[in-house]
């Protein structure tokens, strides 16, 4: 019988995503009865001082400003990335260099060509690989996967539809943050809102075959923060509407908005097969709701299912039925199973390659919108 | 073969309920195929103008202002009562002495006495004999109780929940109205709100063993409606709150108010058996929630039953699947049921003595409240 | 002073649509004080046998077979149209040419070119015409519109998104019904669920200025009611999917479907401007929720308005807060409103031009499909 | 300037309450900016092999058999009970005996006598003392005390309705586990559901004035779990309904129940007041439902916050906007407040004596149900 290996994480970025990532490496040691130990070796961050703080605040043994140190650090055994978009790239292909497994915050990539590079870089070194999708794990998510792939909606689906629904940025004056500019960020809600709903899709439904879209930018100029009084143009879209059809024939009806008053993380979800349906809302995460018709006719509806069973994906490690699990949850089940294949030498979703394949559909949207006319995929 | 027969109404009241019982019997005879030509003859009412144009607003062949007269008119077949609670027994012993079917408004009676009287009155004439407790026959509580009776819930009922909350009277410069005042109500938000949760508890669940409660008058005097700045004492409660037990076994949590900001008609009811739930909410009336139990392990939740489908009761008359009926569709049951049950000459529920029997329950919680006691029935 | 005008009513066409506006003819002036005495005069249909059983059990004064004969009589007044959509233009031109005020049931055409004529006629004989687009009248959308207009969503609108879902055929052994068929019906769910959601757009934001849709027919051939064992082939959509835009620059994502699961009715409308956004579905018609930036901070949340309160639009006529109204109250409506235009010799909305510009967007979607194409209106 | 403090722990007992304080031990110096460093340095336990697995899971420094022991340790700073009910009091009395903090899982003790001694303990032993009712800190409840403190609801609150309802143990099947065993229980779903509705009655409300209620057991036999086929009496209550007045003249309506299909662990709380109306579900714990009687007339309805918000109490620590918390974050909320509390030397709500409190009121509700009568306070 060999030892429980142990883990060693180096995590790049510590901003929104990386408290998201640390409250994650720490809580899934103790709520998953995970195949190593995991321990948390280095948080890297550019400003020494800020990356030192939240090491400490979250955990951390050490802090780093070099990435490139943490990827060639030998004590590192794999690298999870919460950097903006600009970097994944360059981090992930040398950490797969490294021989490191690594797994990368959404999207993959900026571009279609960075994740080739990503994904040809990662198989060629043969190193597990993930993006950090975190929503497939959400329980209910979870579930209606299973419930899907066991025909719970019959042989056929017809409908996908998907909206991810924020509403931050409605106030004209609110300013031109690195969110919003063009460069770093490449898209606004397509690639930041979209890429969930698209990954989605994908696994939920399959691939998808064609799109036709639009893209808006409501409000074209805004407030530069540096320079008082100034005003810059806004270079990525507001929202994005998409219409389309999957490979295996469903229509799809996509769309991406952070001009939604009142919805504030409101990634919705409705799927139509020949037996039923699924309802999902992110702002009520816990929730799963069904439709079945094969339910006796006078006692059909759609059902409300709290996903808190223990027999629901990944409930057992938490707490009773009706004791809700949160938005910090998904991210501790993703590190849950990333552990576990980089362990078992497997592989698992979303990989890099389904980062890509993500990916291919952004493009098609973006080049659909600017051409006003549908992309095959 | 015979001739189909003629009723001929003789409505009592034009108030509220004198709006809402004719329109049923005007839209009767339109949706249900029923076995008797209806005819509206005549509304009666004390103010011959008033009920003159009532009359002719709401499609009466003639106003009359002596309800003798009417009862004794040999031209009317059926006699309505939508009268204050005061007159129903006069009217009701009147009519039945006349050989007539008689409907009344809930509740039958303003105390046992006068329901016992009425109840021998209709069983002695062996006429056909309703109160209208018209919320039985809303299609969600009808459905509600096919499917106790097949035994969706299971075998053991344990809790009956029901509380009937509005909000009109929570300002305290609302007028001390007659439906305020003792003499004319008997009681307030009990007799007028927690008959219909007393009925429907009976129709639902079974008899009642045992009640304990307490009533409370939050506003203790308000302005006289007939003498500028002079306030009266409300003698009438303005809020009930119940526990009691049925024979069954089950366990009741009865709740009547008028003091509910934001519940304008929330009758709410929740049922728990051994094998599954239900959940009604007047003010979503066409839903019925329904938890079984023995869904799979994985799939189990409320689910919300759009009761309008063409296999619900009382829907084939109505609509497609997903089209609404409103409150007064309700009545309409009522009548068309009561047409039927005087054609066939049969009982019909709830009769005078199911009156009588709530009005028992509601005597026993007014006695517990003033008691401060259980009682039992 | 001069007397109350009597209107004489001919109703051509006694189905489904036929049983709705009979109810409405009966149930107006019995809720609405109106101005004029109507009269339920000549209920037309093809079938002499089923027209009479209709005209009894509906309560018109006599039946007819030949609309020409109808439209021609002097003793009718107005023409309401609730036909297939095929024979809509021909009476309604006729109706025009006599003189008489003309309801039309939507979709006004089976194309532009029908619609216009059919424009041109009424505007050249002016009379009174109205399309019946009866959910303009459900007070919750007609409540949206009121706060829309005085400014409740603030001064720029982004989003228009509106669903109108159902699942009745689904299985594909559901026959070839006339609905089904191009030729009568001409286009599927578009023409049918599309126009109330294109007539709700421009009634709740504004004109359309371009779209790009697809139509879909996800069951391919059906069974032949008249052959057994034989199948054609379906002509028309099962489910439409639109992305566009409004003149006002407001993003629009429509969608219509008879192939999802569950959904009954759901015509599903959110609208999201600057200041707060606004939720609706039909499936919960006496709903709309509301939601305002301009709450205090922490108390913000959508607020679901019970739209039965007398200050709400149309409920005065009806039942106190809390009482629902049902899916028949809009057609009662649109008659009160219909008939007051009429004496009173005004436009009433959404006349026939508004069913034409309606009949422009639905046909550009029909083009913009076929060609694959974002079309500009 | 002195040295940030350091607060070594001693948490005993690991089951379901162990783990949920371990993991908020483990969490609040994380998303808190604690004024204490917090050590996780002994969990107590009495099965050797069993706490020493728990203490490695949960990350705890040691572990421990004799609470008797790390209470006097002077290694340990504080003291966190989280054991079965009947050794709460020893515990707690020792523990400030030896002048250490203590926090106790609700109930605080099995009678008044035992919670009178150990309010005693802790006031005469001056340690800062905190009974963990952690529902008072989740971020909704936490709001609607400071709504309802502000006056949102208005100068009068007349209802408070509570129900806390569970269906765990409705298979008549379910074994005679400790929690269902008088002695080590003492109550049943009275002890554990109704301690934190009546909690949450004195959290949003104020103080009882009487109460009156009865206990229910509904499956009075169980299969003893250590006697194959052997049955035993089932002596703790299933379920326990209460009417109840508040001091401030509120009406109370209770209910605690074990035996409500498909209610999992719904907590379920309206209150009235003269001014809006508030309702929390458990079940859906990042919402509250708001009505407000001052909303304009035709825009009222209840609406639902999602308490998600950066000005919302405790979320600036965690997410952004939508991003849903769960259940365990209660627990950090209250070992956040508690540490500080001790780092400040002063009262952290709700105390020993509130704990107290509650006992009171929880037994009366006891003995009203075993008198059959009601009991003031």
């Amino acid at each position: 019988m060999t030892a429980r290996p142990t883990l060693r994480v180096g995590l790049i970025g510590h901003g929104f995503m990386g408290k998201a990532h640390s409250n994650a490496w720490r809580q899934a040691p103790r709520f998953f009865n995970l195949p190593a130990e995991v321990r948390m070796s280095t948080l890297c961050g550019r400003d020494a001082r800020a990356v030192k703080k939240a090491a400490a605040d979250f955990g951390w043994e050490k802090s780093a400003t070099d990435w490139r140190a943490v990827v060639a650090d030998p004590e590192i055994d794999l690298i999870d990335i919460s950097t903006p978009n600009d970097s994944h790239a360059a981090i992930a292909i040398a950490a797969a260099a490294a021989g490191k497994a690594v797994l990368c915050e959404k999207p993959l990539a900026r571009d279609v060509r960075e994740a080739e590079r990503m994904t040809k870089a990662v198989r060629q070194a043969r190193v597990v690989n993930m993006v950090c999708h975190n929503y497939r794990r959400v329980p209910a998510l979870a579930l209606a996967r299973e419930m899907i792939k066991r025909g719970e909606l019959g042989e056929r689906l017809f409908h996908f539809r998907a909206r991810y629904a924020q509403d931050w940025i409605v106030d004209p004056e609110f300013p031109l943050v690195w969110r919003l500019r063009s460069g770093s960020a490449e898209s606004g809600s397509l690639g930041d809102l979209g890429s969930h709903i698209v990954d989605l899709g994908r696994y939920l439904v399959g691939e998808f075959r064609e799109v036709c879209a639009t893209l808006e930018t409501f409000v074209k100029q805004r407030p530069v923060p540096e320079a008082r009084g100034r005003r810059g143009k806004v270079k990525v879209d507001d929202a994005v509407a998409v219409i389309g059809r999957f490979r295996n024939g469903a229509l799809a009806t996509l769309e991406a908005t952070r001009f939604a008053q009142g919805r504030k993380n409101a990634l919705t979800i409705e799927i139509n097969g020949s037996e039923g349906s699924l309802v999902f809302d992110l702002e009520e995460m816990n929730r799963l709701r069904f439709y079945s018709a094969r339910d006796p006719a006078t006692e059909r509806g759609f059902r409300e299912i709290i996903v808190t069973e223990g027999a629901h994906p990944y409930i057992d490690h938490w707490w009773p039925p009706g004791h809700l699990v949160g938005y910090e949850h998904s991210f501790v089940h993703t590190i849950a199973d990333f552990v576990r294949a980089i362990v078992a030498r497997k592989n698992v979703a979303p990989s890099f390659a389904d980062g890509l394949a993500t990916q291919r559909v952004l493009e098609a949207i973006a080049q659909s919108a600017q051409r006003r006319a549908w992309v095959t995929l």
